[in-house]
């Protein structure tokens, strides 16, 4: 029991450390950037909150474990924007690979059952085949073009963002796990860029 | 559908300032203090990891939902530190009048099913009656245990608090939800007051 507890806290405290790691989005009053701790909360309570804009066969509450554990491996990698390097970074081989890495080493730290979990829900997340992944990756593509749009632009003006590369980058994915959303949005964000 | 939206994203927007409530506990490296919005992430993430600390009949996805939303009164109210006011303040009649008219107006912000159930689990873990709450209590607790015996005593510290007022307003709480944990985590704690 002592060693499990060890093991627990040794990744609850390393897990600590993503409230330290920056995202390119700011908040949406736009005051500062958003790190990936805080993050990973508000994606779980969109979770909880758009439900009923999931597809049939979806578990929220697998959605929001996914959600909780999504970006973990930032601590080592940092957060890659989706809209940097043209659109090339964020599913880069050199990305990718770094990521494996990263989760190797951090779910480790768990006692071997958790870890084994764990590691498969945030692998699930990665291939975004599943129902309960592809729509925890739409609200992980939804949550940042509501903050650029209360912050008056954000990171769409931080790397010149095209309407259509928006719809290629973002819409497409939002849209394969969450359709009737990105209608929605959709319509909010295209007035934008004029 | 469309004014449902409307309503969904009224809070999840609002709610995102909870990313600015500062709380008093830090961050286990020490570098700054917490926010109500990390914390409540780090929380929920604490729930899928020491599930197993949980009595029998807990609903670990309930204690989920519970904590990723038990602060969103904060927004309004802002963070009462436990050991504030020599912890008189925490669950003054004043805090909870104030916080009870903050979920009025937060929860209200959503279509009232949503609203009606997000309520409720917010009164559910005030009330810490059930096994639910009280596990998700019990865990609200350890975290900042955690981060004040990682930082170097932290709060304990700033409010001058004695192993005894520790026991009174931290050990007897997490006990009720999660005994192991705390014989656990009281003999990491112990030393620290010499």
């Amino acid at each position: 029991m002592t060693d499990r507890l060890e093991a627990q806290f040794a990744f609850l405290n390393e897990a600590d450390r993503l409230k330290s790691v920056l995202r390119a989005t700011t908040l949406v009053d736009g005051s500062r950037v958003e790190n990936s701790g805080e993050h990973s909360w508000h994606l779980a309570l969109y979770a909880l909150v758009l439900a009923d804009q999931a597809g049939p066969g979806v578990s929220i509450d697998r959605v929001i474990r996914m959600l909780l554990i999504h970006d973990l491996v930032e601590i080592d990698v940092g957060d890659v924007p989706i809209h940097s390097q043209n659109g090339q970074a964020h599913a880069s081989l050199e990305t990718t690979t770094a990521e494996a890495k990263a989760a190797d080493r951090i779910f480790g730290l768990l006692p071997s059952d958790l870890a084994a979990d764990l590691r498969a829900l945030w692998e699930e997340f990665e291939a975004a085949e599943t129902p309960d992944a592809r729509f925890a990756k739409s609200l992980d593509r939804v949550q940042p073009v509501m903050a650029n749009l209360m912050s008056g632009g954000g990171t769409w003006a931080t790397y010149n963002v095209t309407y259509d590369q928006l719809e290629t980058r973002v819409g497409s994915k939002i849209a394969k796990g969450a359709p009737a959303l990105w209608d929605w949005v959709k319509g909010k964000a295209r007035p934008w860029f004029g």
